[in-house]
């Protein structure tokens, strides 16, 4: 049940189109790393979903971009900023091809692997379990980053996606993390976040 | 006098060459960001010349690939490997358009700096004068990262470049360091830097 999404003209600042599309397409690059190297279906999907909704931003961007520009100056100045979404937007296109390996089921060659490979840095994507004793809790109370090390990095709920979010921001029943750390922070994460509603929490 | 590198094919291993185009990919869109941020030429030169670089790379790669494919499982296996070496080039012609704003004296709107504008974290490029304190270390005898919370991300010495340094690499004058860390620890390093002959060091 892929759906194209809708775009409607919503009157959103360019400022937070092109914040959103430059942290989405800086994500993504990570996201393809990742599921390059752990062979990822899941992840490898959730690359060529931002994907879709990169062109989505890319087009409200410009549709603001068109409406904003009064006079030759600021129509200039604002050349600039389709230039950077459009940037962001092959960036976006790059991570999707390395996702499109993985989705192809082309053998991931020993060498990408490596290549792709951080020592110091795992990335996790986890689901969290109703009774899970991070879910109804917000990243401010949870404090991962100084208590097990990691750093959620995106939270997909359902078909939303919130980015870099912030502390007041609630981690919810079914929510997918995205996140990154040390390993153990992250097996630390994902056994926080399995522990299931059988044993309450 | 702007030359095209001279294209020798050279027996690099592949994973070498993969490795250098991803981190040079990655460090060219921090670089534009902050070129746009900064209204910087001269980082923006950096991004333009280090896209001519990946051009040379991956000409490399695609011809250690193309001699190392030998049945047909390990050719499918190394188109992955073309993939994301093609990949990490389009992320680096995403990273020379944003510079090429820059170049073009294009006005950059407020909005665009505002959107790459990371609070956190700054980044710096700075010329080390030969009397500097830093001059003749090593990176592990500087320890600038604990010491002043700073992070060498790349040393440009002449038209080479060195992309994540390590604890070895020796810093020379003339270097130019590229960082990143606090706004007080990128003055910090600046001072060091261009602490001038005159005083000795």
């Amino acid at each position: 049940m892929v759906e194209l999404e809708k775009i409607e003209y919503k009157p959103v600042s360019i400022r937070d189109l092109l914040v959103e599309m430059k942290n989405i397409s800086e994500l993504m690059i990570d996201l393809a790393y990742s599921a390059a190297l752990f062979h990822s279906r899941e992840l490898a999907e959730d690359v060529i979903e931002l994907e879709r909704h990169i062109d989505t931003l890319a087009y409200r961007l410009n549709m603001n971009v068109m409406l904003a520009a009064r006079d030759i100056e600021e129509a200039e100045a604002l050349l600039g900023v389709s230039a950077v979404s459009s940037a962001a937007d092959k960036i976006s296109d790059a991570a999707a091809d390395i996702a499109n390996i993985v989705l192809r089921k082309i053998g991931i060659h020993p060498i990408v692997r490596e290549a792709f490979k951080r020592v110091e840095e795992q990335l996790i994507r986890v689901r969290v379990k109703p009774g899970s004793p991070l879910s109804g809790k917000t990243l401010a109370e949870l404090e991962l980053a100084s208590k097990i090390g990691v750093d959620v990095i995106a939270i997909r709920r359902g078909e939303r996606w919130i980015i870099n979010p912030k502390g007041k921001d609630l981690i919810k029943p079914d929510d997918v993390l995205i996140a990154r750390g040390t390993l153990n922070g992250v097996k630390e994460l994902k056994k926080l976040a399995e522990e299931g509603s059988e044993a309450g929490g």
